[in-house]
């Protein structure tokens, strides 16, 4: 089994390293874990900006097919919701009928970090209507995950938000796409 | 042709009256429009949230399957990317090779929104970098869009925001899909 391992963790000052190790946690648990690093595009930095991006776009689907399920980090990142990148690749797994697996850091509910933004933010989007549903992140986040890996998304088991780059929820995620085999 | 209006309009205080101008639109320009309202489901209020939530899931998936387009309101929505719900559409009709078309009625770019954030919560995901790329968006979002769609994610034509709910830069990106047939 190859896994797509989606998430902001691309993003991280130490990315190449964290992504080491959570492949190692795959290949512990038994199966493949491939992270969309940017690194090995050495010629990027090279590129006009639209080849650049379009390069990597083009990098990441083709990651995406050669993979059989989808673990994604959706851990709210720049505002309520996960990773917006992350959330196409979801979307696309689905649209696959290929298993999506998910995990946050955040133990705080949808509606809860709504209620957050609306008070940091008073004048944005008022009038706008939540739809929480006690879920971890939009209904359509929480489907993709429910309906095609069979599990709720997975978030810390104590109800105690994790650093941001810690890997103990994607662990306890990827053991739950590896039993599923 | 049929058109799915993916985007946040459904958490409008007037989503039906905003839902039925887009229908207006679309069938101006000669195609079907489809929007996501949750008023025929008449029983979702009375329902327990799990059977609530997977009831619109279930019946937004069904209205997707059967749309040839999908029409995005990519507008920043609760964070500096577009709304999550929508993403995951977009992703899905990315995998499924339906044409993505998306618009924003935000002329601000993606790092320029990213750099907001920060300023607002200093404290939050420090170090992580930006791939702006000079997009409006996320780069999967732009690609989804660029590559199937044919166009790239339309924007206030003047580099001026529009208002949340104005219709005009929809209309422009409904233009596109409508002569894409």
């Amino acid at each position: 089994m190859k896994a797509y391992l989606a998430g902001p963790d691309v993003f991280l000052p130490n990315a190449t390293e964290h992504a080491r190790r959570k492949v190692e946690i795959c290949a512990r648990l038994g199966f493949t874990g491939r992270p969309p690093l940017n690194e090995d595009v050495a010629a990027l930095a090279a590129m006009p900006e639209e080849q650049a991006w379009e390069t990597i776009f083009r990098k990441d689907l083709a990651m995406m097919e050669e993979c059989d399920v989808i673990i994604a980090n959706l851990t709210p990142f720049r505002g309520v919701s996960a990773d917006s990148g992350t959330l196409i690749e979801v979307g696309w797994f689905l649209g696959r009928g290929k298993p999506v697996f998910g995990y946050s850091n955040s133990a705080q509910s949808f509606a809860a970090r709504c209620a957050s933004h609306a008070r940091l933010q008073p004048d944005a989007l008022a009038g706008t209507s939540v739809e929480g549903f006690g879920l971890a992140d939009n209904l359509m986040i929480a489907g993709a995950v429910a309906r095609t890996g069979g599990h709720p998304i997975v978030l810390p088991p104590d109800g105690q938000d994790r650093a941001f780059d810690s890997l103990e929820v994607f662990e306890l995620c990827a053991r739950l796409a590896a039993e599923a085999r």
